[in-house]
């Protein structure tokens, strides 16, 4: 993993985000209620077609015309019980991969039932905070003797801690793992990718999770699951970083957020500050790019 | 239809404009969770009073005491399956004016038994864009020999292409039918009006569509389907016109658009560009305003 | 009621202002689907943690662990049902202070049954408007002669008008109500706040006081129902104010007015024009303030 390597990732991020410009995708989601106006208008932004679902036969038709889905386990509602476990069937057996975001972790009956069926299903991408992957890892039984506290929807753990549940669930599910945080880490299981950017702000901005969710489905229609869950970390450091200077506070830094991902380049992702690892082990030398 | 039908035309739609600011009527709605804020604040930003319910005894009474109502298919839920038959029955019944928008004709069983159930009750106001109202004519059973293409919520057809769908559908119900493109189209079945104006990022922002729907409802309540169709597609075209000069992404562009419609006088609305024929027909000489 | 308790009032503001910010707690809600994304966002712009629920146990989960919760009644869904008496029970009998904003009353069978619940819980914060208040003492049995008028979710009746049934509310629950509208009105029953400020932006943007409700349960987790409702009431009569100067509509309002609650600062709190007077009479001389 040299600079040879550093340099195809770079260029498989250009081809993403470039083809997802120029294909407009359908990339469509079951998501929570409080952010979902935000995930699509983040994934327009970046290029993608937003198509939001309840219903079990909606969810099947939508899965299998986009070959893509998103779900974000944010405020489950009754009809879930049915929804869920039928669209994440279907997408396993049909090799549809799917992003889920594991949000309220911990709390509720249903939710960790569902979430506990996600497992079985292998979602080709996981996103969450540190505590928030730490918990999974234990209630799919990978996690070791790691302990997660999530409180509410906030992390209480660093993303560092969430390094070793993020390898073990990708290597887990033959996917990738996307830990949110001050610096974002990235995986599949081999290499483990940093990725630095963003913004104080977006712990002020509802959403700012769930949408990256959103977006890393736009991105997996055109790539695989590490390549996708970095184009969508990159773009969101890139366009954070860029709107916090922009911004006076939370309502105008989400303004210019959304102009920043419709702004957003092939170089602009590309280019990002990054720090690339075998997952083994010990830092490569000479991977610090951009 | 000369030049003094279309003094006409403009000076309804100053009356109407005006009787909204100045009545601020209740327009109540059904409508998906993805865009409800903005089709409220939309309608809002025009004068009207927006009011979103979900459970049957609630359209019920809302539908009678707004003398109006706003179904918007975009999310169906469970409950609608009870709530949306006995809504739609009594605004039949009762002659309750009614706009509907088939956001995502084609995807579901309930929501197609649904749409199939407002053809019964014949909605004043029909909007979609190109593909969806090409595939409800079809549904209903009045589209003669053409066949709709939807992807998702996107139309993969021009608004020309609908325009017989359009003129079918508004003899059926007797009401008005608006098919959104980048040229607009108005008609009661007798005469078709092109609205020109609007702007690429409206297809950036989720609800642009939906949010339009809610707006006619507002402008149903004080005109007849044909001046409220055409009253929301022209202040849609100048608020988005002036929003793109102003904006710099689809994050900006929704809060311009917004400040937009909250500014646009009667006068405005009336002087949108606009082409108006017989629909029998040719092109009448002589029609181009604005 | 002099000066020094004037100046307790203001230092009790200054105090639950600065101590959300350096505790950033946690504050559930149940709340409706059209203003859900604006309530989370101003609850995280004054220094909160927002998360939303819709199932009967994870409501339950979430009031235990932030010990406050907030149920707005905009839009009544079927879980409900299960949901409300569930988690209002419990708080009566934990004594888990919550707020309620009866948004709605009038219409809906199933509101209005879970609305008289409420009243049987003692809900720590009303918030609402003049009718909606007049309409919340009727259903309870103790307005006595007075009749409310809402239409929609609007009031037609003047903050004035609702004082005495605002005042019978708080002394039949022990806490704390609030009215909003161009004078705002507080009262834990025995003394009441009129506080200044606020924009007639506020109106044209939905989801004003959903949000507001949302910021009192944040205040709520660090003082009494008089002071949290006074510290929600008072901030937003700052942050609108100060957005009123800085928009050209309905649209940048929105975005600077969540700016402002992310900027104000306890003393921006504190100083915010109040009348404060002894609930049983006469206004007391020399109290205004601000």
């Amino acid at each position: 993993m040299g600079s040879a390597d550093i340099r195809h990732i770079q260029s498989e991020l250009r081809r993403v985000v470039d083809a997802v410009r120029s294909t407009n995708p359908l990339a469509p989601s079951i998501t929570n209620t409080v952010t979902i106006q935000f995930v699509a208008n983040a994934q327009l932004a970046v290029g993608g077609s937003a198509a939001m679902v309840y219903m079990p036969d909606e969810a099947e038709a939508m899965a299998r015309a986009a070959h893509a889905f998103y779900i974000n386990f944010g405020t489950i509602e009754p009809v879930y019980e049915q929804t869920l476990p039928r669209v994440m069937t279907l997408m396993h057996q049909s090799r549809i991969p799917f992003v889920i975001d594991p949000v309220g972790i911990g709390t509720g009956e249903l939710r960790m039932r569902l979430l506990k069926a996600a497992g079985n299903n292998k979602p080709a991408i996981v996103r969450g905070n540190a505590s928030e992957i730490i918990a999974l890892a234990q209630l799919w039984g990978i996690g070791g003797t790691q302990h997660a506290v999530v409180r509410g929807v906030d992390t209480t753990q660093s993303v560092d801690e969430a390094r070793h549940a993020a390898n073990s669930i990708a290597r887990f599910t033959g996917g990738a793992v996307a830990v949110s945080g001050p610096v974002d880490y990235v995986t599949d299981g081999r290499i483990g990718v940093r990725s630095y950017g963003g913004s104080e702000f977006q712990r002020f901005v509802t959403g700012s999770g769930c949408s990256l969710g959103g977006v890393m489905e736009v991105y997996l229609t055109k790539s695989n699951p590490l390549i996708a869950a970095l184009a969508g970390t990159n773009v969101y450091n890139w366009a954070a970083a860029k709107a916090q200077e922009q911004s006076s506070g939370s309502g105008s830094f989400s303004v210019h957020f959304v102009d920043n991902l419709y702004q957003a380049t092939p170089e602009d992702v590309a280019r990002v500050p990054m720090d690339i690892e075998a997952v083994e082990g010990e830092e490569i030398e000479g991977d610090a790019v951009g």
